[in-house]
């Protein structure tokens, strides 16, 4: 844990916060805290700063986030990503690299080579997809959670519920596309679309390029989802911050 | 499975080899194979083209390996890896993603912030390490098997045994750090260094610094070694293929 990530309904009633949950146990045992010293804290969708630990009992932890609330709230990661559903266990696993690598928002859609079933598994319930965010958050020191939405159908989501104003990018494997730096201006937001396992098939290649898509290329190899979706974000992140 | 991987050993007695394990099993119940079908198949360390289904039988599946001899060994990935031994649970989901990505050798080495209890693992056991590798190579469709090495004294390591030609990069978290593609001329061999997830300490940038590794940034965001490996590669790959 390299923050402490608080719920916004834990600062209401007054500077002093009292935790008896696993953070209060983290805080206490694998930390080691000590009253008076301050930790990295942040709210969910909130500012990020420092809290200051107050008192630790055997049973909580108490600390002072009066400082916290006058802090920062992070801007929101410039990219969003479209990700054809992958393997359930494989997708429980991405959440929290996701959250961490930093996305703003995130669609989750079907393809033509995605399993039916995917769509069933307990992995999409909502409190198990924030606890894997929060997890991410964490770990990368972030307060923003990232949107995700989940919308079946490929055409309605891509004609009709993408914003506007974006560089829109999609992940193919086919030889000789641009690479992610030769098509992504340094500035303003990117949408980047990473693909099942199998692949696009050329009808969602299509909706693609008629969309205002520009198809890039994240090397020769076949990659898991996990792993396509973070090198994509990787070097997209990388190119906004030339 | 992408790719139906043979050992060497299997090759030795004709060009018919007779499959009666995971691979059989696969080859008739996920992929429906036919007699007569090719199927993209590689030798471990050796060439990677297709075989021909001879024969699919409820205990075994035969194919045909004539045309795989002749075929062409995949290059070295040109990009080595030195990390700081990573949490157990981590390390072994690493693997196959190392694998997947493209690694030539991996170095794995102690760091003041790696916990010694990490090497008593039973993740660093060869077998499980192959399992691991072999997973990875089987999803990219490679058949060159990453040279793992586990070094504990990383200043042995760095003053003597890493090979001299390659650009060297060390990624770290200080802001301003120039990114992977300023510093990573393409062509060549690169070794890039990636840290334990609370960061080098800094007589260890000063012996990256010695011996000429250039620290490069991957961003602002902590990341858990698995997604920090991902991303500093997927960076060093694509500065390479410009």
């Amino acid at each position: 844990m390299n923050l402490l990530l608080l719920e916004p309904g834990e600062l209401g009633a007054g500077p002093e916060v009292t935790l008896r949950d696993d953070r209060a146990r983290h805080l206490r045992d694998v930390l080691r805290v000590v009253p008076g010293q301050p930790v990295r804290a942040g709210v969910i969708d909130g500012p990020l700063g420092t809290v200051t630990v107050v008192a630790v009992h055997p049973d909580r932890v108490c600390i002072d986030a009066s400082e916290l609330a006058g802090a920062a709230v992070p801007d929101r990661p410039r990219v969003d990503l479209l990700l054809a559903m992958p393997r359930p266990k494989v997708f429980a696993r991405l959440l929290a690299s996701l959250a961490a690598i930093g996305v703003g928002r995130v669609w989750i859609t079907d393809a033509a080579r995605v399993e039916r079933y995917y769509f069933d598994c307990h992995q999409l319930r909502p409190h198990e997809i924030r606890r894997h965010l929060l997890d991410g958050l964490e770990q990368a020191r972030d307060t923003r959670v990232p949107e995700l939405t989940v919308r079946r159908r490929l055409e309605r989501l891509v004609e009709a519920e993408l914003p506007d104003a974006a560089t829109r990018l999609v992940a193919d494997l086919a030889p000789g596309l641009p690479r992610v730096a030769e098509v992504c201006a340094p500035g303003g937001r990117v949408i980047v679309a990473v693909g099942p396992e199998g692949g696009w098939v050329d009808r969602e290649r299509r909706l693609f390029a008629e969309h205002g898509f520009v198809a890039v290329g994240l090397g020769a190899r076949v990659l898991t989802a996990d792993v396509a979706c973070v090198v994509a974000l990787g070097l997209v992140h990388d190119a906004l911050r030339r």
